[in-house]
């Protein structure tokens, strides 16, 4: 038969075993802290309707459908369906679909593969992972669960340990408030004015620039230092920010909401102890303003904000699923975009990589007829916790030993020839190559000991 | 905006949170298990090209393939990629691909969907979850592995709980010996001796019709009665089949080698302590001849068997990569229809459900001005392992309660004006509707301690 030569297909990451014993791992303490505060899982189908996913009204270019290409007939082709490209437009179909079922407010996290169509380059996937959360209320729902989400993404990023990192919050009312004030409407304005304001994030050296800049197309006005005040403060502390959006004085009910909102998501994160440094108020936040509609934030590793972007961005929304029902149903919501940002870690080896098993300790394959032997043994460490395989091929021990040492594993047990002559049991630590022996009737209780020692036990 | 309907696409299951949390807990039990034998997860792209798909030489009429509608040219559309219809194929490809970055033998474990273009009908899904475990070797691979994959598959289903189960065990060489012995041989008579064997298993009351049935069709031979004694020995004792086995008289020696590899095997699952009663050793097991090369097993709920059907199958087979690379890579697998088991589990309602938030306790909203002292007091019980969620909308207690009620949340907390003024905080049990209240100074380590003896906490 000819044979197939299997290759990558771009944009559809694969890990090895190491890789993805890591991204267990990760998946498993964000899940943790998800669900200590609440968050109940749920996982909507990979497939949407077409209908459901072009319910934004646009045709996306980004999206892939799916159709049976082997069958006879139109009908078996069973077009109409296509793959889901976020976990937002699922959520809101299936908070609909279920409304009655569901209990308001409603707390779930949906950690799931979603697909796009991206132009192939490095870091754009498409294949890839995120991680949501949201909050759903019915009519109405409290400011606190906006700090609440930023306040549990602060949680996981400290928990994943991949580096310092700060989240940027803002309020999408500041900046529909000083539009209004400065008299920005219309596509093209806004455009323009969130396009200077974009230019404030990437340069805080270049604030002269962006002055003129904003002279130039806003325009002179008696309210223009008060904006300039806040949008080029980044060296204040939060607190400075907070009192410099307050004391400006802009005559918009909407731009005072905002103030008593990010003033209030603030504290709260106070609250929960998020150390000041890795919050920074930061109005100038722009990306998805058709869609947000108050608290919004997004996250940075420090040292890697322009290559890797924002880690996990998040925010209120006034309404999720007015394109189902007739039901007002505000929310706030958060995802990680959990493949690209590990695809960085690894490439930038930002974590060391570890084992590519989950085993402990492995008993080399001596002699056959000692595998009932072996097999209690293993039956004893694992009632302890400890992930225990046994070498399963003929080989000889230095092979074994080979092996063991290649998948990271802490710990080999030989039992051969003269060990059974002497009733002992051999312990060996394959990082300090150090050889330990037992007396056989106590050996494994005392190695299970020894082995604990030295790893970390996970448990349910 | 004209509203979309949403409704469920039939073949595409979606659970609600409380199913789901089951599903989870069921997940990180199986998990566990895996792991703690040194399985390795892997994970590989939900996409594979058609060629990879295609190796086995068949045009699969289930596939499902993928393409952009969208886009303006015919480059972009991104033809040639079809979504994988099993855990197996892409398993293949990616041992070939990565074959100099892993150790041998391989042992992974890989959970994920898989999508198939079935007729819609109930049970019949066209997204489902698989839970696969499988052991690679290099040249060859002990027998030991066919032991532990049906010894895993053991435990899994005593920790599932979802009631009695009996693993079916055979292996092929046993039927491939006979059928060499008979001289049956060609595809129309071996499917004819397949569909009798078939009716073996499904009729152990209709064993004088089935001894016609191969007296007709195999003809009268002196060795049928061999073979009739130990096909239609469904009362005897695992001992007594392999007796029979043993002394049946055929001269085929890869029938002779089966009979060896069914003896190490059953041997070391009772090694590894699996109870008789639910292991039948059953030659008449059929499907997947063309695949599986020694060694096979299906696993049957006991009292579901026909409605069911087989709830988890696997075996021995002799090459995994043969499409894609020059090299004999010997393996042993097993596969859990972990979306169709479930969904059976909860249709029968064989496992209660239960609640629909991992929350152990709910801090009632009674005073926003007290929301820095709950978010102190949920920080404490969350320390302690214990999920906690505070009530996040507007709403009496009454309402606060109900919800807590229907989500089936254990405990509420309630600090409320009288609370405050009497320095108590004040802890209800919801099930036993009882209310016990603490002084505050030392209420919530005591309530953790409370809530503690109610509940499993679950680790890292």
């Amino acid at each position: 038969m000819l044979k197939v030569k299997p290759s990558p297909i771009s944009g559809f990451p694969e890990w090895l075993p190491a890789q993805k014993l890591l991204e267990a791992g990760f998946v498993r303490k964000i899940t943790r802290i998800f669900e200590s505060f609440g968050y109940a899982p749920i996982e909507t189908a990979a497939v949407e309707r077409d209908g459901v996913l072009a319910s934004k009204g646009e045709i996306n270019k980004q999206i892939y459908s799916i159709f049976r290409p082997n069958v006879d007939t139109a009908a078996e082709r069973e077009t109409g369906l296509s793959l889901h490209f976020d976990l937002t437009v699922p959520l809101a179909r299936y908070v609909a679909q279920n409304h009655h079922s569901l209990s308001f407010p409603f707390k779930r996290y949906q950690i799931q593969k979603v697909w796009r169509g991206e132009r192939s380059q490095k870091g754009r996937f498409r294949e890839f992972y995120q991680c949501d959360i949201d909050i759903i209320g019915d009519s109405n729902l409290d400011l606190y669960a906006d700090a609440e989400v930023a306040g549990i993404i602060y949680l996981v990023f400290q928990e994943l340990q991949f580096g310092d990192f700060v989240i940027h919050l803002s309020n999408r009312k500041l900046l529909r408030g000083i539009m209004e004030v400065f008299d920005i409407s219309g596509e093209g304005e806004t455009l323009e004015f969130l396009q200077i304001l974009d230019k404030v994030e990437r340069s805080a050296s270049g604030i002269e620039a962006i002055k003129k800049l904003i002279a130039e197309r806003i325009g002179k006005s008696e309210k223009l230092q008060s904006l300039l005040d806040f949008l080029l403060a980044p060296d204040s502390s939060n607190r400075e920010k907070l009192s410099l959006l307050k004391e400006a004085e802009f005559e918009s009910d909407v731009y005072r909401q905002g103030v008593h909102e990010i003033n209030q998501v603030y504290n709260r994160l106070s609250d929960m102890g998020c150390a000041d440094n890795r919050i920074n108020i930061d109005v100038s936040i722009v990306r998805g303003l058709d869609y947000y509609t108050g608290t919004v934030f997004e996250t940075f590793l420090t040292g890697h904000e322009k290559k890797l972007g924002s880690i996990c961005s998040g925010g209120r929304f006034d309404d999720l699923a007015s394109n189902f029902i007739d039901r007002k149903l505000p929310g706030v919501g958060v995802s990680i975009g959990l493949t690209r940002l590990l695809s960085y870690i690894f490439d930038k080896k930002i974590i060391t990589q570890g084992k590519s098993t989950p085993s402990h300790v492995m008993i080399a394959m001596m002699d056959h007829k000692n595998i009932p032997r072996y097999i209690q043994w293993m039956q004893q460490l694992r009632k302890d916790g400890i992930n225990v395989e046994i070498y399963i091929q003929n080989a000889k021990l230095a092979k074994q030993l080979k092996y063991a040492d290649k998948k990271g594993i802490e710990y080999v047990i030989i039992f051969g020839e003269d060990e059974e002559e002497m009733e002992l049991l051999k312990l060996k630590n394959m990082a300090m190559k150090q050889e330990q022996t037992f007396p056989l009737a106590t050996a494994i209780s005392a190695i299970s000991d020894k082995i604990k020692e030295g790893i970390t036990i996970e448990r349910d």
